[in-house]
């Protein structure tokens, strides 16, 4: 494959000005100040290119346990000097989100859903344009729930697409809707796809994901606090999603797809399924494969990363 | 006013089924385990009714710290025996939620954003019928912006409303939009504002809360990553709002009024304003001083469960 950061390393100054622009906002360079509110950093108080001006690759997920073991794992997997105990929490100022830096990989927590990771990447994407990163490839590694999968099968999004199937993203500013597109890299997912055949560890496949704004009712679960619909209903559903290309829902890959499009970042989505939906709604794994599964996204970027840096024989 | 807790002391048996019937879902009575995933609890690793059963108030805000530091206030607040620091997080087995229980108040954390709080509320409604808890009522205690408010008016919520200042909440079903009414309890708000009164430490009004699933385009910030709109149309937006009735802007109320109401809990929704969105819409105000902000909503709470208890003179 062509290393999609080696490839980039060569551009113009003029090139990287272009590039760089990842914000969509002209108001931002009037600003004396961006306090980044949600991750307790600031233009003032923080020296944000010297602290993240070498980012060149994201990686994103709900757990901030999960993204400190992915940040640790990192660090094993880069073969950098000193302790992963050391590894601290750069937002550890607020208790909204978690961030670690490891060599050129940030690895930063969003909490569940979309109003959730919005606020992240927002603030995300105004740090790398505070401190000048260029060529960066955003990852979201997740959990989900699998349709017609088996659990512990890793999904690399193709499109990410709303509880009626639609490739599409709602936002509404200021009391009008607005659509945006759900595309995601698609260089970016066919090289995933084939990191995952080099490790053959765990069945990987490229397909849909569904994205919903609520975990029992919106995904179609029979053990919420609130059902109304019936076993065969929920099946039909799911079999209509199935349809549509969708192999796994989860619940934030709408807005991280569309809001990574419009700000010219690269974006990937990788998440293992859980469960199989077709055969029930409760996770009820034990601790332990659990824990596996989930390490199973990480594996899987941190073999593309690896590659993209040039570290791999 | 009359004590809504001891009011219902008397109740017959026969009131007491109907009433505990917090949960809308034919399914679940027919499931052999039920396991609260996202609070890592279940029905049958846990002793629900031994461990909740007593609970009668249930104060929910986003952050873990800060709902950890209200279940050491309340702690004080109720002169129980024991020392705070050994108060845990009975959600230790994850970290998508924090929950500590002191005598009848049960403070958890629900991250940021309506699909965030609607699976806890879902798991915290489903723990309540198991625990078979009684006349529960629900305490959203929160942060916001305010609208013509000087920072730090606590603000009781009337009506939680829409983008589209619509006192409504969209709740997708397999597909299928349902409309739920997002009413909270009248006579909750009233006695809380009377409450405010007697502790005359800050100012505080009732008012709509309008609910967006944004934190800078969804409010018409003017800071984000993106932004498509000039000062003025933002300032047309939230005067608006105002003329709407809407005093504050969050991102949780409408989901929270719409499930209590369905499922028959009395709730309501108390959130202090940080900032004044007519001014500006960075939150750069003083550390200090927010954590001051934020211990008002937690004070009014306080006050008003004490006199339920019958703890005040």
């Amino acid at each position: 494959m062509a290393p999609i950061l080696l490839d980039c390393m060569g551009t113009e100054p003029s090139e990287y000005i272009e590039q760089a622009q990842y914000v969509k906002n002209p108001h931002l360079d009037s600003m004396e100040e961006d306090i980044l509110y949600h991750f307790s950093l600031g233009t003032k108080t923080h020296d944000l290119p010297a602290m993240f001006g070498d980012i060149k690759f994201v990686c994103v997920g709900g757990s901030a346990n999960r993204m400190r073991a992915f940040a640790q794992f990192m660090h094993e997997q880069l073969e950098l000097p000193g302790d992963v105990d050391d590894i601290r929490d750069i937002c550890e100022g607020t208790d909204r989100y978690s961030m670690y830096k490891v060599g050129h990989v940030l690895s930063i927590s969003h909490g569940m859903g979309v109003p959730s990771i919005s606020i992240m990447l927002h603030e995300l994407i105004k740090l790398l344009y505070h401190a000048r990163c260029r060529d960066v490839i955003l990852f979201r590694i997740g959990t989900s729930g699998g349709i017609g999968l088996a659990p512990g099968t890793v999904v690399i999004t193709d499109k990410a697409v709303d509880s009626f199937f639609r490739a599409q993203f709602e936002q509404v500013v200021l009391g009008k809707v607005i659509i945006r597109s759900t595309e995601l890299d698609e260089g970016v997912a066919k090289e995933l796809l084939h990191c995952s055949t080099e490790l053959s560890d765990f069945p990987t496949v490229i397909g849909n994901t569904m994205c919903t704004h609520d975990f029992y009712e919106g995904q179609g679960r029979l053990d919420g606090a609130l059902c109304s619909f019936s076993t065969e209903e929920k099946l039909e559903y799911l079999r209509n999603a199935h349809e549509a290309g969708v192999r796994n829902i989860e619940m934030e890959s709408t807005v991280f797809a569309a809001m990574c499009r419009v700000c010219n970042l690269k974006a990937a989505v990788i998440c293992v399924t859980l469960l199989n939906r077709f055969e029930g709604d409760q996770i009820s794994t034990p601790h332990d494969v659990l824990v596996e599964y989930q390490q199973r996204p990480q594996v899987l970027v941190a073999h593309f990363i690896k590659k993209q840096l040039g570290l791999h024989t």
